[in-house]
Order: C-alpha cells, then structure tokens, then sequence
C-alpha cells in the first residue's frame, strides 16, 4: 500500500491542494479516495473553512506533518453516494465532516459521546486511517466517511457561513455546555476576537449569557459591541478597566494561542469560576496558585467536541442563526490566505468556495 | 480602643502564648476575649492542631502579620457560656473553631454555606473583628465565638486527634467533595504525605475511592500502605513509575506547598481529570497547556470550607473512625515543635495539650 502513487491507492479519483514540504505552500495534487464502504458517507465537498491549525500543520509546526498534506477540517458539501448499511444519510442530503473520521468506539470516551477524547481518534487530515493510508482533508473536490462523524447540515444553515462552526464552533461552543457556562442571566468572558472568540460571543449570548470581550486591540471594540452584540468590552492592558472588572465574571473562554499572563484574567472570576483555554500556547503559561485556592477557582482546557455535541451546536446554531462571519475566496487564493491569517488579517475566518473554483485541471 | 492593652481590651481576661515579632518565637502572653454575647459561645480550650500555615504566620512569611500573634486555628473544647438567643449549644457540649470565626453572612458564598469564600471573612487570629480588635487563635486557654462558626464535636471523635480536622480535614474534604471525587470506585492520586496529605488519604479511602501516594519519598511506602490504607504508592521521581501510572487518575488532591512540576500530575489524570491544589508555592507553577487541552483536565484551587461542610466533615469523620495522627505536646514545646514543622519532622500533627499545660502563671 505504501509503495502506491496516493493517485493510486484508491478507486475514487479526488484532486485537492496539498503542501508538499515546510514552506506550507500548496498547491494542486491529485490523490484518490476508498470506494464507498457500507457505512460510509462520499460527498461532493462544496466549501471549506480554513483554521488556524492547518498553517500549523501545512508548515510542521506542531512536528507531526507528513507530506503531502492536504489540511481541511471545515468541510461541508452534498451527498453523493451512501453504503448499504447507512441509516442516517442518503443521496443530496447536505452534510458536514470537522476534525475526525475515526475512532475506536468502544473506549470510555466513545461511550460517552466523547469521541474526541479517545486516545485512537483520527483527525480528519494527516493521520493514519484504519486500512494504512493518510487521511487527506477538506481542500479537496470529494469526500468520504463512516456516518457516524458525518454531521447533518440543516437547511436554514448557509453552507459557507455554517462550515467554520464544524471546527471553530463546537471548540467553543462544548466548553460553554461542559463547564456549565451556559446558564441565561450568567456572566462569561471571551478572550481574543478571532475565529474562535467571535463564534464564542455569538453562541454565548444565543444561550442567553451576558457577553465580556476582552482583547489587547482597543479598535475591535465597536465590532465586539455592535456587530457581535457582546455586552461589553474590556482592554486587557488597561489596568483600570481589568481592575474594576475583578470578580465579576462566572467564566471564560480563552482563545489566545501565544504565550500570555494568566493572573489578569483570573482576576476578573468570581468565586468558583472557570478559565477554560482552548488556544494551545507552545509554552507552559504561568498559574498563579494562590487566587486559584483562595476563590475556588480552575482552569480547564477543551478539545473540539464529540459527534452528538458537534450535531448538537449545528442544530442550535441553525436555530439562532449563527454563522461564522466569513471571507469566501477562490481556491488558487489559498497561500494568500494562509499568509493574512498569520497576520489574523480575516475577519474571521476564510471559507474556500471548494465547489465553484476547485478546478481538476489546473 | 486601640490605645488599650490586649488584656484590658474586654471584660474577660484570657492567656496564650504569643509570637512577638519576625524570629516567630512564641511566648507567654495576657489578653482578654470579649463578653459572651447574645449569639456567642465561650469555651475553655482544651487541644489546638499546629497548622503548618501557623508557621508561616508566626515568622510573617506572608508579609500580613501583626505582632503580637496568637496562632492556632484547630482548636476544640468544652462550652462554659452561651448567650442568650444560642440555639445550638449549651454549656458542657464538646465543640471546635476552625479556620474562621467570622464573615458577612448576606453575600452569594455566605447564602451557599461557603463562608468560607466571603471576601470579609475573618480569620481565627491576626484578623480584625466587627469591633475592630483583632481575633487571637487557640494557643490560649479559653475562646469566644458566634456560634454560627462553631462546630459540634460529637461523643466518639477523641479531642485530641480530631482537632486538626478542624483545618487540615476540611482542606482536603471539602475538594473531594465539590470536585466530584467522593464516588466509590473511582481512583484518586493524594500528592504529599503530610499533615493534610495522610487525612486526604483516610477521608478519601472512607468514601470507597482508591488511593494513589504521590510523594518523592520512597521511604514513606510502606507507611502509605499498611498504616494509612493506601492502595498504591508512586514515587514521583521515578519516571517509570509514572509513566506506567500515566491516565489512571479521576482526581489528584496536591497537598504540596513548595514549587514543583505539574505536568507528571497533569499526566497521571485521565480524560476530564482534575488537579486539585491545595498548598499554595509563593511563586507561580509552570502550567502545561497542551495536556489540559486534549484530555479537557482542570487545575483548580480549594480554601478550607464552609462550616455546614465542616461539621458535615466532622460527623462523617465520627462515624468512619477518621483522625489524625498526632504527637502531643505540652505548650512549653511549640518552639521546638515549630522547628520540627519546618523539617516536617512530624508523623503527622503537633497538637498542644492546651488545658493540662498551658499555666498562667508562667
């Protein structure tokens, strides 16, 4: 199997942009698919969001990359084919895949609808499937996968705007639910207004918790206010705002992946709150123990969400009419984008328009 | 009033040994404890636990102490007085002070039983009381206090080896409880085999949980083991040890007070785990975020406890035939008895045998 041409591997031909070594650039690369197992899934993959882990990954960043890599976790598209034996799906049903396609089913974690806890979960790009080969991402004209991390994209859903929700979404949206941060009248902090916090804000208040954003940028405060409908805006280098703030928020959700203090926010918990982090910092941060132990307070991670909580933040989003907002952008502009994201220049996410501008011929 | 003498402050004349300045050397000392009032209980002091925290405050560590200093805050005893409107006690009962004597009883922690946690609690000693004098701790022959912050000591529970529970039993109960860490059958790690650590080990063997010695002793095996009724033991230095032990652990109670590593805790937790401090280092720890991330673990903090929970404590601690295990001490031995708590030379509490040793007349 791993002397075959990735063209070769598989019946079904697929075309998708891959990178190919550490520069992170992509480009076209064709590659093949499994032929359609009889609980599998195979979609027509329509758009695909871009997440700030595929730069990682496309430059080996984290040190696990094996190229070629084709990144992709935000996959939304129509079905075109199902198995013999799935239940859920069927032709032109419109439907979603984001950061798994695998895992063992049957360890705690599975049984708990926690799939993405399980130590043998695969990622939905880069990893090693069951049959041997790599699983290749979103960034690509077709997809295939069991049913059971196939989530259904409702309707009233737009399928462009609805495709970040798949990664970004439920990684904000399960530690609001998990950490019981999502009780209406409660008072939760989201740190960094990117493609995570902005999602935050709007799931946050759609649960009917009053909303604080805090970020470095003082400019982004009209945007948090007015366009997201947060409540209300702290500067996180303002000493005297952070300091009147102390005490006043039962939570936070902090998206911020470099290296920053934690003390401050900390500060602004009350008595038994919550600092849960869902940007990984390549560093250890420094935990102040002392606040931590006079208020009862934790810092906690989370990791995306399981397939029943991803459907489940779906399902809701639709409900509210929440959606990423997005830039939608051309295929051959991928290496663009992936360069404005490192600058966090996108407000807030990029969706690759797969469907219309992935061309097989180029 | 504060013009006065400590003994000519109130009515009531009392005697204790005091710290009079940084080198944290106690000595004999007059003073005076207020007039039992309508809601107060005074009681004659007949044993009083050596925290380690008493330390700290004798030598101002904290940079908070005002000389002179009565420490103690383990204290227990028999009621001499009561008011007129106490319900609860009558004069002959066995009763216990705790951490605090004192809070605002309307806030959101004092309305949840978690006094505890009121920003205007008051510390059994070196605080200052409603009426501006400041509260002396349990090296003294006789105490006052309302009674919402006394405690029953029932029948069973020996005087001596139950005080300490009043400070070292409630840090690590209180946290077994609120954590969700008190289900039989579960697998809990306890980090330190000290004063808090081996009550954590009996109060969490009582409620059906298996328990984990963490220590960098490996001498202190076979005493986690066939004294203390722990199930396994792991010497955190011994890295095969704790790889072999790695995702085994629902919770880990940390007991430990010095700066140290928490990433081979944070390791030893299964998925949705979580770390518990209860000794606070002076300095931040290093935090691994990572870690946190992919198995959504918490490091949280835990304060004592409310003084529902602390006679709920108590109780459970009665009828499990849970106590410390102490050395008894006359008073004229705290000096060296604190020298010793420096070394942890102790298996496991100082207590001072305050009613047969503490004279007046000294």
């Amino acid at each position: 199997m791993a002397d075959k041409l990735p063209e070769e591997e598989h019946p079904k031909p697929a075309f998708g942009w891959a990178a190919r070594d550490q520069s992170g650039v992509l480009s076209p690369f064709k590659f093949s698919r499994r032929a359609t197992g009889e609980k599998d899934v195979a979609f027509t993959v329509l758009y695909c969001g871009i997440c700030h882990s595929d730069l990682h990954m496309v430059k080996n960043e984290w040190g696990v990359t094996q190229y070629p890599l084709i990144p992709g976790h935000e996959i939304v598209g129509v079905v075109t084919e199902v198995g013999s034996k799935v239940e859920k799906f069927k032709v032109g049903d419109k439907v979603g895949v984001g950061c798994m396609v695998g895992s063992c089913r049957s360890c705690d974690s599975c049984d708990n609808n926690l799939e993405n806890y399980c130590s043998k979960k695969i990622l939905t790009y880069g990893a090693k499937y069951y049959d041997g080969t790599v699983t290749y991402g979103g960034y690509s004209d077709n997809m295939v996968a069991d049913e059971h991390f196939i989530v259904r994209i409702p309707n009233n859903l737009p399928l462009d705007a609805g495709a970040p929700l798949l990664c970004a979404g439920i990684t904000v949206y399960s530690p609001l639910r998990y950490f019981g941060l999502d009780k209406p009248g409660m008072h939760v902090g989201i740190v960094g207004l990117g493609g995570l916090g902005h999602v935050a804000v709007k799931f946050a208040r759609a649960m009917g918790v009053k909303v604080t954003v805090i970020s470095t940028s003082p400019n982004k405060k009209q945007e948090a206010l007015e366009n997201l409908g947060a409540d209300s805006f702290l500067v996180s280098r303002d000493q005297d705002q952070m300091q009147a703030a102390m005490g006043t928020l039962d939570g936070i959700i902090d998206t911020v992946s470099a290296v920053h203090p934690l003390l401050p926010l900390v500060a602004l918990l009350k008595s038994h709150g919550k600092l849960v982090l869902v940007g990984a910092p390549e560093k250890p941060l420094e935990l102040p123990v002392f606040p931590l132990i006079t208020g009862r307070k934790t810092v906690g991670g989370s990791c995306f969400g399981g397939i029943k909580e991803t459907q489940e933040m779906i399902d809701f989003a639709a409900k509210h009419n929440i959606t990423a907002d997005i830039e939608v952008i051309p295929m051959d502009y991928v290496n663009t984008a992936m360069e404005r994201v490192l600058k966090a220049d996108v407000r807030y996410r990029f969706v690759i328009d797969v469907g219309k501008t992935l061309k097989p011929d180029v």
